[in-house]
């Protein structure tokens, strides 16, 4: 079947630019001596996650359990989990998980380090668990905010029964990773603490990462894939781009205005600061200005030529993850050929 | 089982506003002499949709012929969907759509309705297909922009093979809605072509439809769950809302930020205009900020008390209804308790 045959919306990957994409990143940390820990949240699809594996990847990360669990059940053996764990029911499906698989996690505060350390060590889970203390340069969502708060943390995890300190997690890096690593292994060496893991992650800015050598291990997700964002950013070309949504023109109603069948249920709302809502590759002066929820709302005033009703268009969305968790499936596709059609197997695990 | 020994994040109707919200909207419809026929969009649930019908709904309107799909299996067998429905693919699947239950649909151009003329009258589907004319009363999304467009395409649809001219459509109405019917209807009455059905939409306005006597027929979606939103428009109560979200504070990085396990993959990035993306019920001057995919950034710094690591808060999101396209499933409770968990059966229908 052929691209053009299928009905809209619908998500393409470009096999050819998938597979480049993870080989190209896998040479370069391979180059630089950095394991590969890539993020499933971007495509949460098995058969993606074994492609990355298979380049070299050491293990996958996953953003919630259930993306975990998935993931294991299709036989990813080395998983980490860069998130606080809490509660009963999530630490028991942890326990559940740590049977299963090479599981490492991160925390930021003694309360999550204590709350696993007593779901492991009052289990028959295959102890130590690797946890990771997640620090922030400069995000400013999780993570512990200094080195001291770092080492203090790492110190507890390493005492705490159960538990194994597994090193430190950021994300993104940036100029100041370098020296807040360094400085947590300063104060943690009189205690004879090492550091067995720095894991960084980020697509922007993945081409830098060996600018800050204490990172050991690298998390992108959007690599695989790109999206506007990715392009902005300068770390993938439009080239590079392997997802693609074609949506059709359903009205007309103006002679400007043109609205695709596709909107916020298919690309998010997500802008991630950009202008609009996707790049329309046929008609690239198009301003995808609006959504709702069904309709794509598209001002085609600046394009020489201007769409038929009925007409085919492909759009890069602004950020891919999301349009990943808003599709049941994904066509898989070499040049206009469907070669393969992917459930989404890990989409919608919000827990 | 009680909401608090649920994992988080999780969705939550409260079946007793619920019934009170459907109650409500039917006898103010009923009161009118307009039929009521909800929007799905905003569960996708087929039992809700059934609950709607048992009140007193003419029947349902899907925004995706997928939804339409999946309502039919449930047994739900007048539906309107109010949607250009273009290409082979998506007209084979309207024919088969016929074949089961009582549809109507909408168009807005010549191209369209052809189309549903060709495919309607090559099949064996139980013609006429009801076509309404969709209008556009200053949303500026689909819609025929005057009287004479939307008379013309009357004339047409009157005219055409497989089609009976079902009347007008328009979202949302306002104080032009009126005139505009009535130009039409002047318009149409030479050629003895009647307007069956006027069909409005629209939660913030919905207790104002009895206000443009020309609506025969009402969609509201979101009046069934209430949200940030309605809740500015003035149409629903915080008493009103049924759907919350319980969440898990997670992280204490600073004094001031709280970090949920849910983000824009359980709330999607709807602002709708709002500032923020929910309202915290148990700490309302807490501003719920930022979101990534699986992180609410929250700023607890003008609240009094601020939450613990670990504790659950209860968000009424911005917009109900991406909410329920982000959730396999919605807990059903009464109070506390958990009475049934439904399959969001209609979620994830694109196409």
């Amino acid at each position: 079947m052929r691209i053009s045959e299928l009905d809209t919306p619908v998500a393409i990957v470009d096999l050819d630019r998938l597979e480049a994409n993870i080989a190209r990143l896998q040479a370069y940390l391979d180059a630089h001596g950095i394991a590969n820990r890539p993020h499933i949240k971007t495509h949460k699809i098995p058969a993606i996650a074994q492609m990355q594996v298979s380049a070299g990847a050491v293990g996958i990360t996953c953003q919630k359990l259930g993306e975990a669990e998935v993931m294991a059940d299709a036989g990813l053996s080395d998983i980490f989990v860069p998130y606080n764990l809490l509660g009963p029911a999530r630490l028991q499906r942890l326990i559940a998980l740590m049977r299963r698989v090479t599981l490492s996690v991160t925390v930021d505060s003694a309360v999550t380090a204590r709350g696993l350390s007593w779901a492991v060590s009052h289990s028959d889970a295959p102890a130590p668990l690797d946890v990771l203390v997640e620090f922030d340069t400069g995000m400013g969502r999780c993570g512990v905010q200094s080195p001291t708060e770092a080492a203090e943390l790492a110190g507890l995890i390493h005492s705490l029964p159960g538990l194994r300190f597994g090193g430190l997690m950021t994300y993104p890096f940036n100029e100041r990773t370098q020296d807040f690593v360094e400085a947590v292994r300063a104060l943690l060496k009189p205690e004879g603490v090492s550091i067995a893991r720095v894991s960084a992650g980020g697509t922007p800015q993945m081409w830098r990462a060996h600018t800050c050598p204490a990172i050991t291990e690298y998390r992108a997700g959007m690599y695989v894939y790109g999206d506007r964002y990715t392009l902005q950013s300068g770390a993938m070309t439009l080239d590079d781009c392997a997802l693609k949504v074609i949506a059709t023109v359903v009205s007309r109603p103006t002679a400007a205005r043109g609205i695709l069948d596709a909107g916020s249920k298919v690309f998010s709302s997500d802008t991630l600061g950009l202008e609009g809502y996707g790049l329309i590759l046929e008609y690239p002066q198009a301003r995808f200005y609006g959504q709702s929820e069904e309709h794509g709302h598209v001002d085609f005033s600046a394009c020489p030529r201007k769409p038929e009703i009925g007409e085919q268009v492909t759009v890069i969305p602004n950020h891919c993850c999301p349009v990943s968790n808003l599709f049941d499936q994904i066509v898989g596709a070499r040049g206009e050929h469907v070669e393969v059609v992917w459930p989404v197997a890990a989409r919608g695990r919000v827990q």
